[in-house]
């Protein structure tokens, strides 16, 4: 199953109309256009993708229009999070029903869980269909997190398959590998230097910025996976100043504008967060503009 | 407006049934001892009532029982709790036409939310219905938080007259009532002293010990207001036993084990929370034991 | 032994002079100001003495100086301060030979130290001298804390007697007087509410603010040790601004920039650490006005 | 500048005798050893060197044995860490008289410092002498952090020359390199994959592990600065359970267990600081055997 996944997989970003329903013409435009630019999977109801903000009616229609849009030419990696198991197992089987090939899971908490809960979480999803399960981890963001001993213990079912890691942290995406082997295919968020996450094992990214700089990522990932590692780390360094942008706003606002700027529309992130205000907006269209993605 | 509130405002626990449906019958009777018992007022869906695991369903199924079982006896403080602004808007709207008399408004968040985000969040709510507004501040579980010029400025808001602070700095309490004057009416959680902020001026408390201690704070909120105080001291020592137990162990597994030792099938915490282990359930019942709530 | 010592007890700013030697005229006429203002005792080398910016020879000077100064009219608390067991011991045993009447000690950290290194340091520091000791904890500015089973074991040992906290968490204390008894007597720190302290049981307070209202800290306390809770809490409520000043501003600056203000040439803090602007320097003047302490 | 220093310098452990003085033989033969085995430098008075837990005195007699030790072999580059300014330059004085080649500068904290202050700080400690600064940055064991303005700042001072990174934080260097260009030199921490950190433009690295891996250290940067990624990468999988152990375990202890395993008399940590418990030694010993270290 770790064979299936891999490549440059855009976490996509919401586009909602005035109304804040979503907004299908734009999403599935968006999704055309990224599989067009040559990305490998796409994976709605990410961080970016403002999970986190949307209701269970408005995430049903992202993953309807996502699946409908992708039409089987790359699969389709869908978020499923909740703080109550319940609750995100009712979410994997709704994704499944509506065609997703794969699901991203996200525990969400409010109070402390232990350890034996958050495993339990993660099996009981993955228990849900029959679909691989990506594990997600965002200590930045999240109020639970994944030891490596957990990681370990969840590489052993067989439908959990791969890590997405959102920390800064990329030591730790090595002793995972080490740990794990082959059971756990590892992608980076964009927290991570794409290119050396390659070079340790990885298999990619699954990140906001790919949405903005779809060819770019796709060639990035093509001289990582050539071992043509110069050429690599020459386009990596000048797309870094993208991932600096992303982590230094918010990540929502800050992918919502730079497809704005590429004529999506999207619309601004779900209040309470702002949009970008004028300078950061100048700042992110310098910064495309200067990536050849505007 | 902030004469109206006041005392022991039990944060009640959500029962549930093994179907995981609101088990409205034991809501209602617990309701009613509540009253009995004396306390002042009633709030559902706070933290204790795990609002955070909840389906939105669910919290109406739970303000409508309480509001029914309180039958105008005491006033019911519904928590609204959300990321968005439209979403918690919807939920006071929703919480104010089922009858509630106020609203206890918690703002969660994702990713950081910048300040005037914050003060855009609640005054929104408190523009939504004609309720009075207890702002909620908890800086242990939830990843906003309201600085004291924040406070300062929503204080101004005319529906927003009270904070319930769930940190456990009680010389912020201070600083905020010196501040805010009687524009704010402040209430401690359980992770203060109640005494000490009764003391200070404090109104009274909304927090989920009170659910199985009712008679015990019932009491000591008398001895306090009739300046008492080394009689409320001597009470809220023994008291604390129950503050502290309800800090080592998960809250809602804690009051939800109390209530069940009390004759409340409130069933156990929603999944992957844990209930007590039988060790604890153990220490819990000589606690309760020993102040007589068992 | 925990009859000995209670009441008000400042942290001793360091004057230095322009060569940064310890300016011993100085010092002893703020020591002598203190004692005639009404406070029970004095406590060099706290933080607010900046103990973590002196060399060992500027340490001794200090206890040296301030020994000499209180002439047996108070006790004098010196503070004993270090990452290594050994260092702290020789501190300890060389502040007892220069005229200390107890220790108070502080366990600095750079790497994580396990409990039983925790304890086996203050105990270490206990077993170096008769002289009495008093433990500080304070989770904002140590690398280290003593968890309460730590202060509960600790208490047992027979020169262990006092415990000064600079959390913001007064339940704790409560926590800690119900769990030790007679064998601790717990002394507050700035950022804790007084008044609250007291009212708990606690000794009185060891806190940076009383160097610059030294007159009014006394008269608090005697409010608070005749049971006159509300003319207590009034006075309370408008010192309260100097601790928020502490707070918000470094905790030496703040103090030298009082005395200086008062006539106490102490000079600025060590540097790296900055003097207070001249909008502090007039915040706090009027604040210290307000008070009749300037 | 930025040229002169590269490759594998590792922190060096301070040995002492059972009286806690610095054993001066044993630390003779240590460098000797490191030298033999291919290292680029020293560094005395790093973390691992337990700058934190030793005198002046003791720091002075550590720079003395390894300047005469490594008798312009290889350049020693000598840890000065302080909390206060004047001190810091003291110490950068004394080192360059004593010999040492370079200086590695840590700013402590205590009472938090703003930006001006980090920066001053460190100004001073490079216009102390006219030795080449290391700048070394670790948020998790100082208290303070080196902000990317405040480091582009020092870049251009002509004697600051490098930064030795012990954050997790693999991105960040990236965002320094592309921010100084050539004005900094980076130098991985253990904590980093030193190979990403060779891709992206680093060095080597300053690191506690090449103490007791020297020769597979100085293999390792070989591979990298020739290139060769792949094999590269192999040794760099099998030399983090080095890393690994050493971030699980307290980091004197850890190296002090690794050198006494291969006959260096280093004695324990400096107390309270625990040694490596049996177990732990027993582990340590397999992951030096599978290396070919023991």
């Amino acid at each position: 199953m770790t064979e299936t996944l891999h490549g440059v997989i855009p976490y996509i970003a919401t586009p909602l109309d005035a109304a804040g329903q979503v907004n299908r013409p734009v999403l599935t435009r968006l999704c055309d256009h990224l599989i067009d630019q040559g990305v490998q999977g796409l994976c709605p109801l990410g961080s970016t993708g403002e999970f986190a903000y949307l209701t269970r009616e408005q995430k049903a229609h992202v993953v309807e229009t996502v699946v409908s849009a992708a039409a089987g030419r790359v699969p389709v990696i869908a978020g499923v999070a909740s703080t109550a198991t319940a609750d995100a197992v009712s979410q994997a089987r709704d994704w499944s029903a509506l065609g997703a090939d794969g699901i991203l899971a996200v525990m969400e908490a409010y109070f402390p869980v232990p350890e034996t809960g958050v495993v339990d979480y993660f099996t009981a999803v993955a228990d849900a269909t029959d679909l691989p399960v990506t594990m997600y981890t965002n200590p930045n963001f999240q109020r639970s997190d994944l030891s490596l001993s957990a990681i370990e213990t969840l590489s052993s079912h067989p439908r959990i398959a791969y890590l997405k890691d959102a920390s800064t942290n990329t030591g730790r995406l090595l002793s995972i590998l080490n740990r794990c082997g082959d059971r756990i295919g590892v992608f980076a968020a964009s927290s991570h230097i794409t290119v050396a996450v390659m070079m340790i094992g990885g298999l990619g990214w699954m990140a906001g910025p790919s949405c903005i700089v779809p060819a770019q990522s796709a060639e990035l990932y093509r001289l990582c996976r050539a071992g043509d590692w110069d050429a690599a780390m020459d386009l990596q360094r000048r797309l870094w100043a993208v991932n600096e942008a992303f982590a230094r706003f918010n990540l929502a606002a800050a992918i919502k504008a730079g497809l704005t700027l590429q004529g999506f529309e999207v619309g601004p992130p779900v209040a309470p967060q702002a949009p970008l205000s004028a300078v950061q907006v100048a700042e992110l269209k310098d910064i495309l503009k200067g990536l050849g993605a505007l």
